[in-house]
Formats: structure tokens, sequence, C-alpha cells
């Protein structure tokens, strides 16, 4: 039996080729489109290419639309190759003559180029809402667990005191640090690449800052062929921003796995979110969390895929630009199923008590036995002689539900309102509100 | 013939193992070492770990080491482990006992986490130095070919007008953009894991701010877990950026070699740049541009690198992580060296004047003409046929050299003043002055 | 506008997260399942887990299952976990308890690896397939336009001349070598995995050689860790064989691209397969070779993605494995679709006649001429200079289109045959034929 | 402090740039370029181009050489660019004017090509013997410790009994796996390249064949363009086989780090073999399974830089692939130590005896009791429940050293014999033994 039996032998089987996953990911696009589409016709009309009652049909239209598709009204008729052309359809189909002068000073490029920024800038704040969300939790744990002890590993082996608090609070401050490249790819989609035409610009006195400014873009791609080689590296570096946070995941997923192995037995989850056997009762797969660790990969693999399509090319639109959608869009999804499953399941982890009385693990504190002779005033070499002798001959008895750790980050002193700072303040730095006001504006007020 | 004859037969060989390439890499890590230590000793001090006239004693030890490393005289010798030996024994050569006393509260983890951070800082910092040389070379080349028109492709197709200092500029706004990748490793290499110890943290009253200030850190990783986890992360985030910059070469890369290929012929360096062949006088060969691209690929494929060593890893130290400067430390110094070269290139490439004068490149013109009749009151689609019609029936005779753009970042407008003041800014923020000082204050200045 | 509103808040998106894209890809299974479930149900029979007549029923059941696929009428209903489970459901609903009896002595970990080795056996061989077809046309190619020269490049310069004979043979002799690597993933997915169970064999007395015959495997995995660690292996392996067919096209379209350029003007398509422009008369751009390069390129990236799923993990079944199919059968897919593409486009392609007429190309035949004189007794030295000074005082004038190769492999002798001979004995050794035999014997057969 | 200065101000950093770490690589290349100059001039005289008495002095001159290489006096001397240079140099010292006569009909493409695959070869056959060793190793460690019990686990939870001995066994078939792409690259290095020139073939009547046999390659690149773009693919196919070998090494080493970890506490070392510490006691550091852990995740990553230097190249030799020793090269010698290090580790592995005996492990065996029951006759459901309940009930307690497996690859039934077959089998496909005469005819036989 073959699995693909295909017989391509027209023009059409051409453009099902050349089309492939398109539609799909248009669907998202298309807000996004008439947006930059009603922020060109303003300008249009500044510049005197569009009248003002022009302006005012097309505007009305294009709202039309918009709100069209936020009520899932809209979709990509067949035969109908993209998003633009099936606003642009209705849009003629509507309005008449005056819904193609639209296109004027802009090509297809530079649409597709702005529609993806927007996409982009939103599917970013997506992200960032709902790491801030994951980030709380892990925070309110931290505070929770604080005092409940559990090994610290190095190479894998059992090596000092650690804590549930110190664990939860390490997985929060690195999503403080994963917000930088977040913010840095969210930079690099929150430039205006409209105007840039092809890539090489237009011969129309197009007004590149009135579109900036509507859209809420903070700056624009002054460069036209910049403008246009941003396609790509936008999306590099938001591959780049994703796999950061991927990572983070990756390593909780990995200690999840580990900590819920019956040698360990450090944490649970209750039976409904793991998968086992009635025969084999101790069994409790960690299935959500091995998936999380898989498709961190999935997305950790992405920024290859990007630097394949984009390297050893040359300066201008190619054809194979397209194909970064089906990269980048799916592993955006991703990573929000990924982050939403991690906060959904910690929201119910169960944290084995007292781990560390049981006499197994009185190793763990001889480092910090040695460091309490030394505060005593006992010279270091002879603090650590002392406890290496009483361990040769049995003799080690340590205290071992006292850590007195008081430095900044650690087991007694987490920190967690410096954490938290940290994360307000990247957030802050997104402002998220410039942009609604702008596109509020462009939609609803009164602009011209 | 066989290629490896080894007998692996004793401890020596596992030793050999396990060490690699770590001394090569370790004596770039010296002078930070040493620089590390001295903070560490003034905050032993003052926590009380230390007396005064030890601190001295240390410090006068350690400054006497960081000379002999800034006039290369300082070598980690043979049977020594690695830097942290080499320095330890020194001082306890040099000083007695009171070297020992050195490596209170700290664990061989946090002493090489402390140092690979002065190292990258140092290292980002040289990078954009040398990209800032290159962005103005680029910036001058751009308003000296501003004038200098080339044909612009897309799908690798004559599509429109361009210019040099189009393209000149292009990479220059490029570049500007790779700084905000450069910038958040920066931001994530000038975080202090000092008192992270292996990971855990420690029993030990360890002022970290104060560490932090000392070392002209911006910030700490206050979780000390997510300090030790910051290995990792951290070489992750530099391979981002270094690849961010190679993508922006490897383009520019591509685009030297297609315009040096005898169809194009746009532009040629002096015969001594190039390698050729007397019989085949044509021939020049682009190596340097080849390597560049090449060299860049090198580069792109680090993050990649960097991910497999790190995923599916769990929390705290493990020994593979030693591996990461084999990824990083030879990707800084090739990116330096393309740079560099980029820049010494281009200062010598010459460009082919008038080309668009040729007859063959006059379609190039046709979208300029339909705008021009479109701005001269004609209805677009009557334009587009009338030009159309005349290309049709050889009669389409364009004004080949009157290209009239004029909107922000067009080949009239190239807004090299905007893209300066971006580079301008992108560098002010990495705030190098405020490191140095700190340093200093360090070495040589009153501190206590 | 939020893009991904979700509320993970009950077991049901916990079930949704983990399933993911499986029930699409485990249609594709379907009929594999049946087979592996045939044979298993034979050999209980053998070994007495099965009477005659229970096996009888099983067998007209699986079968009217496997005739339902076929025709299409087979799916996985709503609510039905997976493939396994709704064949399962299915026999259970028409033959009642026997259908349950099949699980004894397998596990879903050994049953999901047997329809996974024996569904990739059958798209390796559709691959086969549609390379035989492409090399079929790339030779008829290379014989047709044997005469046709065109320029040979080295470092993307003008080098020597070259034909379009040889151009096409060079892909026809690639594809030959790149089915070593598809037959090493064959040989790999053409070992039986069944009794492994869940990674550690089973107490019962299966006889895996039966199993390893009545299915054609040409092998087994022996060691039943082995087996089940093979997931992952097989799936890598195959990567590798699409990624070295990819890079083969990916030249190929490279070329492609380049040489429809205007400014070689090499090579031309129907206009009905390029798109263009009425105002841009020259331009045609070759979109589907553009998407056939960018289509190779996530091929390529997909040897890392499967590398970072499976990398630093221990031995036995995670449930990231699943996601392997997310990298694999896409990949597949897709190379089929460009193998396919290749050869329809090339069907079409036009070659441009007498290219090195034109004196631009003269001094392509500066080597050819010092060969010459060297052939005519005059010392290589002196036929060299002799060369350079009439090159050097445009006294130059080769015969341009004398090109008078003889060995093995060059314009002149392009050798065709021993090419083929490759590719037949290439496809040889996959001895499909075996494979149907027994396959036809399982499901028709008299076999007990 | 600076990490780099430099100034590229003249031709000489442009060579230095451009030259690269060709002189560290090519010194191993020596031999086989001596190897293949051999041939050649052999050729040459058949095809009239030397003289008899010509080719008896450059071969006693090569030959000459070629001592010299083995006994470690080669060099490449300062200002010599590549070691076809210094050859021909010493060559011409020693010989005069013949010594120039060697290179007609080749170029330095078609030359480096047959060093590279000469070398490969050999490295190639390197890693085989090297694997024979350890997988001897691991049969025979299988054989001794066939009945020492160990928990098998499934999603990092306990699942079933396995043993040591199917643990060892499992690594044992899996490198006779990896041996068939190691078999693949052999082949496609075992293709002479020799005769393609510049990758456009040469106008002399050159005898591909002759050198082919003489050179003890199984077969040639027939089409000269194919052989030239067999640079990359020939590297990207290495790449491969090198991943597939260091995959089953990472595994094997992911289980070693976690089998150390004292919750588990399965396996052990010699101390002088771990790294530890004297206040820590149980802590025995896995570094050299750690790091070739992590030296297994470079090799693996080298595919995807491979690749990277190669993509969306057009046909014809590029500098670019200078690049590629710097990929393969190094990652031949890491897996060669990789390997070696398992195989010395591995010797003196210590395995704890009697794990299974201990009640945690007793649901490991609940399987095993179902499935005894349906072996006396219990239907499958009834003993299941029966079972289960037992287990509900604190009432199970399973025979727990007796497992009876008995089917092909099964705890009890390791089938060692047919896995060193497979081993046999595939080592021999390689048949060095008529490269080694081949070789060795070239160098000592009398030939003409």
């Amino acid at each position: 039996m073959k699995l693909w039996q295909k017989d391509i032998s027209s023009k059409k089987e051409v453009e099902s080729f050349t089309i492939g996953q398109d539609p799909k990911f248009d669907v998202l696009l298309s807000p996004f489109d008439v947006l930059g589409s009603i922020a060109h016709a303003i300008m249009l009309e500044k510049i005197g290419l569009l009248t003002s009652n022009e302006l005012d049909e097309l505007r009305d239209g294009l709202k039309e639309i918009y709100l069209e598709i936020e009520k899932g009204q809209f979709k990509i008729e067949e035969g109908v190759e993209d998003v633009h052309s099936q606003v642009e359809f209705l849009l003629t189909q509507r309005l008449g003559d005056v819904g193609k002068k639209l296109h004027s000073g802009r090509s297809r490029n530079d649409q597709v180029l702005v529609d993806l920024k927007l996409y982009y800038r939103s599917a970013i704040r997506d992200i960032v809402e709902e790491m801030e969300e994951l980030f709380t939790l892990l925070t309110s744990l931290a505070e929770k667990h604080k005092n409940d002890l559990v090994p610290g590993y190095t190479h894998s082996q059992l090596a000092m005191p650690s804590s549930f608090g110190l664990w939860f609070g390490s997985f929060a401050e690195g999503l403080t640090e994963d917000m930088d490249l977040l913010y840095t790819a969210y930079k690099l989609s929150n430039k205006n690449p409209l105007g840039s035409a092809a890539g090489y610009g237009s011969s129309f006195p197009l007004d590149r800052t009135l579109t900036t400014v509507l859209l809420g873009f903070e700056d624009l791609h002054h460069n036209v062929i910049n403008a246009q080689n941003s396609r790509g590296k936008t999306e590099k570096t938001i591959s780049f921003a994703l796999s950061g946070v991927a990572g983070t995941l990756n390593k909780l997923a990995s200690d999840v796995c580990i900590f819920m192995n019956q040698h360990f037995g450090f944490i649970s989850f209750p039976d409904e979110l793991t998968t086992g056997s009635s025969i084999m009762p101790h069994k409790k797969n960690p299935d959500v969390f091995e998936l999380i660790r898989a498709k961190t990969n999935q997305i950790q693999s992405i920024p290859n895929t990007v630097t394949l399509l984009l390297t050893n090319m040359t300066t201008g639109y190619h054809r194979d630009l397209q194909l970064l959608k089906e990269a980048i869009f799916p592993g955006i999804e991703t990573l929000l199923d990924c982050i939403q499953m991690c906060t959904f399941m910690l929201k119910e982890i169960k944290i084995q008590k007292d781990i560390l009385s049981d006499p197994f693990y009185k190793h763990l504190f001889s480092v910090e036995e040695v460091n309490d002779l030394v505060l005593k005033g006992i010279p270091f070499r002879d603090a650590y002689k002392k406890i290496g002798y009483a361990i040769e001959n049995n003799n080690f008895q340590p205290n071992q539900n006292k850590v007195t750790h008081t430095h900044e980050g650690s087991i007694g002193n987490l920190c967690l309102d410096e954490i938290k700072g940290k994360m307000k303040h990247a957030v802050s730095n997104f402002d998220f509100e410039k942009t609604d006001k702008a596109i509020e504006k462009l939609l609803f007020g009164v602009q011209r």
C-alpha cells in the first residue's frame, strides 16, 4: 500500500505546493492585516493619494471586517491566495473601485511584513502574560515551602541541603531573566517595516513616520533593505526568546520527572494528573512533564530551523521566507501550551515533608558542620579534619534540621521580594498600554 | 597506519581526558580570577573571616599576580589543574598560610562562575567596539555611494533600482539591531553569582551585595540555585548574540560573493586581497568573504551545540558544563576575526559606477514610471496598462538615472543620522565606564 | 486581542495536551497495526495462548479491518485514545471476549514500535520509488543535453567549460549515493521489535523469530532493551537519510534559482510554472525551486530536532518519544513532495543553447588551450606562458566549441550507463519483493 | 584589558585568516597526499605524460617522504601554504624539475579531495576497531552479569525486572547497528575523486579507473561535478555516522550517571577513577561519564554544523568547504577518545549484587506473577484481578529472584552469540584487507 499517491501534472499542484500551509496561518494574521491597511489608508490620504471621502469609506469597510474577524466570521475562501487578497476582495466587493486604491505605495512584501510584526507583538504579549501567571505561582510555592528541605545535588550526587523554597524560587528568578530575550524580540517586532515596499522603497512620497505612530510601533526600520531583511532576523530573534523560556521549563520538567522517581519520592501529583497501573501501584508516570520536556526540545530546535532557512542567502526577498511561519507559529503555540500546563500542574503539586530527617541524608550536612566550627573560631583545616575524622569513625551526627543560611538568595533568605521586583520591572519595559492606546485610536478614535 | 594510538591504562589518561582543553581557556580567565578573589577577600574581611592585615597581604599578593598576567608572565604550570589552583598556589607559595584562607565561603563552582561572567563581560565589550568600527565604515561608505545605483533583486530576479548607499546602510542599521541581543547577553553576564558556592549557598554570613558592587556588576543572581543554573543560560544567550551578528555578516558576505561574480561585476577588491590565476585573468576569487560566510555559519551553529549540552539536564552542577567553554570561547574569537576582516576588506572595496545606464537594466524602472504617472494624476490601473503596453511594443524608454525616492530610509533619503543615533544609543546602554571605574577602584582604590 | 485563550482547569485539558497530534499520525499507522496484530495472534496460537479457533476468528476480524482501512473507511473515533485502542475496540465489539486475548504477551510499547517500523519501511519505499523516477528523468536530460555547454564555476567565479549533460548527470549520480543512507535507515526499520513488551521482555514463551518471518522483517532486534532503544535511533537514522536526499535537492534548487537569474539566463520554465509581472517582463520568479530549497532546509533541520528529543536520556521508554512522530512524519511527506515537484518541473525545463559561443566566456577555455599544447608536446610551463602572454596581449582566441574531454565522468564521457547501474544495484538491495510476499502471505496465505 | 588586540592592516593578516587551522589538520593528511601522488604519477606514465624514468624518480622520492612521515620527521614549514605545497617543495628540492611534472592533469581541488577520502577511510577504520574492543567487553560483561537483576524503568518509574546482562547486551547490540552508518560513510569515502580536477574534469586522457584500483578504492565518483560535490556530502555522512555512535554512548553515560546516584547505588568504580570529598564520603562524582555525555553531545552537534556550511550553496568549489575539516577532524578524535574511555572505565565497573531482593522492589514482579498465573491456565483478567487484590491488601509476596524469561533477547536468553555474529558480519563488510593490500602494492609492489 502506497502512503501517498499523487499525480502532479498540472498548474494546480504547483499552486498547492507553493501555497502550502499559508491559509492556516493567514487566519491568525487577519486582524493585523486590517490594522495595517487602516494605517496605510490614513497615510495615503495625508500625502494626497486618497481623498478624505475615500479614506472614510475604506476605514469603515476595514473596521467592519475587523469586527467580523473578532466574531470569528472571517475566513479565507477557497481559491483566494492569502489573507491580503481576501481582505482586498471583501473590500472591493463591498465598496467597489475604492478598494483597489489601497494598494498604492505598498507591495505584498511590506504588507505581510507589517502583519507579521503586529502578530508577533501580540503573541509575545500572550507569552509574557502566561509567564507572569506561572511566576506568581512559583513565588507563592517558594514562600509556602521555604522550610521544606530537600537534598541538593552536584554531578547527580547528593551534595548539600537545599529546600523546595530555593528550588521553586530558582525557576521564578529564571523566568525574570528569560524576559530579557523576549523583550529583545519584542523590540525588533515593534519596528515599522511599512513603506519598504518590495524591499527597495517607493517613489511615492510616503510618510513612514506617520504609520509608525498610528500602529503604535516604537520605531521604524529606517533603511528599506534592512526592513526587508528584518524578515528572518525577527523570526530568528523570536526563536531565541522562545528557546530561552523553553530551556527554563525543560529543566523544571527534568527535575520533576526525577523527583517523582520512587528512589527520590520527593513530590507527587493527584492520581488523575498522572498515569499508572493497578498492578504496579507505585507507578505514577509523569507524562505531562515528559511531554513538556519533549515539547521544549521541539521549541529549542527552532532557532536552528530558522537559521537553515536564512543562511547563505543574499539580500532581498526570497520565497523561502514564507516557511518561517511554519517554524515560528507552532512554536509560539507550543510554548504557550507548555507554560499553561506547568502552571496547571504545579497548582496541584504535593511536597514530601521532612525528607532530610532520614539518616540516609546525614552526610549532606558535613559542610555545614565544618562551617559551624569555623564560625566558632576553629581554623578551617582543623574543623575539616575533625569532621572528616568523625565521619570516618561513624561518629558523625549532624543537626539535620538546622540550616542557618542567611546571605542573599540562600535557603534562609530567599529574596522573593527582590525577585518579584525584577519581574515587575521586566514586564513594565514592554509598555503594552502604549500599544493598546494606539490600536484603539486607530480603530475607533479621531485620528485625522 | 593508525591515526591515533593511545593506551589508556592509568589514572593519568583519566586526568588528561577530564581536563581536556581547559588549560588553554583558563589562561584567558586568569585576570578575572584574580579580580574575583580580591572582591571575595574584601568581603571576607568585612564579615570577620579575615583580619585587616590578612586582607592587606592577600590584596597585595593578588595585585602582583594581576600585573604579572598583564605582562604575559603568568602561566598554568604542568600538573596544576586549573587557573584557580595556579593562583592559589602562587599565593600560598608567596604568602604562606594566609593564601589558603581565601577559599572560605566559596566553592570552585561559584569561583569559575564569577570568572566566566567577568570574562564574557569583557569579550562582549570587545565585540561591541569592533562592531562600532565596522558600523562607522559602513555609514561612511553609504554616504559616499548614495548616488551609485545598483539593481535590487527579489527572488534572485532583477526587480527595482537600488543603490550602494542603501545597501551599505542596510548592514549599518542591521548592526544597530544586533546590539540588542548583545546587550541582553551582557546583562546576563553582568550579574554576580559569587556566594552561590556549590549551587546551594553557604552557611557563612556572606555579603553578596558587597561583592556585586566591588566587581561592578549591575545586579546579582539572587537565588543561589538560579546563579548556578545561569551557567549554561549565560552561554546560550551569548551564543544567540554571536549568532545574531553572524547572520548579518553572513548576508553581507553572500552579497559580496555574488556581486563579484563576473555576470554581475558590481564590486571588486585590489588584487592582493583576492586570489586568481594568470591564465584566467577575469577570475578574482573572494576567498575572504567565502570564509566569512563559512565562519559565520560555524558561529550560527553554536546555539545548537550549547543547547545539546544543556537540555534534559536536572538542576545543579554537572561536569558537562565544562565543555561550554569549547563552544563559546572560540566562537567569540571567530566573530571578532570576522568583524575585523570585514572592516579591513570593505575599506578597500571598489564600486562599479553607472551600472544602471546599461539598457540591460531598463525594465527595473517600469514600476517607477507607473508611479510617476500616478503622481501626475493618471489612475493607477491606466498608468499600469500604459507602461505595460509600451513594454510589450518595445517602446519603453525609462529615465534611467532618475530615481526620486524621498521617504524615510529610501534611496534618496538614507536617514544615516537616525541610524547613527540608534548605534550611539545602543552602545551607551552598556555603560562600560561604570565597570571600568569599579575594577580600577577594586585594584587600586581605597575600598575598605 | 488575545491569540490563544485557554482555561486549563480539568483532566480533559491534560488529555488533550498529552494526546497532541497523535490521532492524525495514527491513521497512517492503522494498516500496520493490523498486520502486527495478525502476526502476534499466529504466534500466540503457536505457543498455546490462543486456540486454533480463536486465531481463525481474530484473523478474519483483523483482515476485515485491514480491508476497511484500504477502502478509507477506518477512523479513530472521538474519545478513543489511539490506533491500537480503536482496532482492539472494533475487534471486541465484533468478536466479543476473544478480542481481548490479543494483548497477551505484548505491551503498548512494542505494539507501537512494530507499527512504526512497518510504516517507515513502507515510507522509505515510497521515497525510493520517487527517487527512481527523478533519476530516470535526470539521466535522460543528461543524455539529451550532453553537448550543451555551460560555464563551470569555482568560488562563484567563471572557471572552466561544463555542460548541462554533466550538470544533470551530477545530480543523477548524487541520488544513487543518497540511496545508501536510505538503505541504512531501511535496514534499521526492517528489524522486528515485537516481543520486547515494555522494553524488558516477557515471561511468556514468545516466539519472536516466528513474528520476524511473518512480517517479512530481515532480522530482529534481539536484545529487548535495544529493541526499545531503537525507538529514537530508528527515527534519527531516517532523519539522516531524509537530510541526505534533501541536501542533493537543495543544491539542485540553488543552481536553478541562480541559473534563472537574468545575468545568467541559462535555463527557463514555461510561464505557467513561474510567477511574474506584466510590467517587469523579464521577471520569472522561481517560486517552486525557492520553496524546494526552503523545504529541504526544513528537512535538514530534522536530525537536530530528533537528537534534542533523545539526548541525555536514560534507557527505557519515556513519553518524550511520542513527539518523534511530529518530527519524522511531516518530514517524509515534505521530501516526497519535493522529489515529485522536482520531477514535474524538470520535465519542462528549457535550456539555453550555444551559451559559450558568446566571447564573454572565452577565458573559460584557457586551461583547455594550455593542455592542448602540452598534449602536442610543448612542456607545461612553456605552454602556460604562451597562453598567458596571448591573454595579456588580447590575442587569445580559443576554439570555443571544442571540448575534447575523454576520461571517465567528463563532459565527453558521461558514463551514464555506469551511473544507471549504480542506481539499479542500490534499489535491488532493498528487496521489496520479499516483503511484499511476506505481507501477502500473512494476509491471505496459508500460514499455520 | 582587551582580550584580543589585532591590527589587521596587511596582506599577511589576510593570509593568516584564510589559512586558519589548516596546517594543523594538513599534517594528518600528509601520508595520504603522498599515496595519491604515487597513484597519479603511475597513471601519468601510463597515458604518456611521464616517462618511465621520470616515474621511477618520482616514486622513489615520494616513498622517501612517506617513510619520513611515518617516522614523524615531516612538517609543514613556516611560509608553506599547505601539505600539497610542502610535498611538492620537498620533491622539487630533491629531484629538480621532474617534481613539477606531477601536477599535470590534476588540480588542488581533486588532490585535497583524494587526500580527504583516504584519511576518512583510515579514520573510520580506527573507529571500527575501537568499537570492536568496546563491543567485546560489553558482551563479556553481559555474560558475566546475566543473573544480576536490576530494575527496569519506563517513564523513569520502576517498571519491570531487568538485568545487568540485558543492560550491557543492549549497548553491544546497539553498537552493531551503529556500524551500518559507519559503513555507509566508509563506502562514500571509498570512492575515487581523482581526475575531477577543479570539478569539471580535464582535457588530458586521464585513466581514472587505474587510480581507483591503485588506491584500493571500491569505486569512483564517475561524474566529475558529483566528485567535487562529494566534498561536503562525504563529511555530512561521516558526521551522521559519528552522531550515531555518539548517541549510543550518550545513553550509556546517562545511565551510568544515574545508576551511580546514591538513591540508586547500582554500580560503582574504583575511587581513583571518580572524584570525591573526604567530608562527603558517599560522594563519587562520575566526571568521566559526565564528560562522555557532554562530548557525545558535541559530536551530535556536528551534522548541523556541516549542514549549515553546505546549505543553499550552488554547485562547484567554494572556499567555505575548507572549514569542514574544523568540524569533522576534531569530531573523529573526540569520538575515539570517548570509545576508548568507555572501554577503560567499564573494565573497572563494579556491580551491586542482589539489588532486587530488597522488598522496596517487590512490585516490579507483579506483571511476572500475573503472567505466571496465565501460563498455569488462569484467564488473564482473573489473574490480573487476583494479583491486584493481593497488592491492595498488602498480601503481595512475589518470588523475587525468579525471572523465567525464555524468549529471544530476554533476561533468560540474551542471544549474545547472535549479537556477536552481527558484529562480525558488520566488520567484515568493510574489507579492510583489500585496502591494505592495494596500499602495500602501491608503495612497495611492482605495479607497472
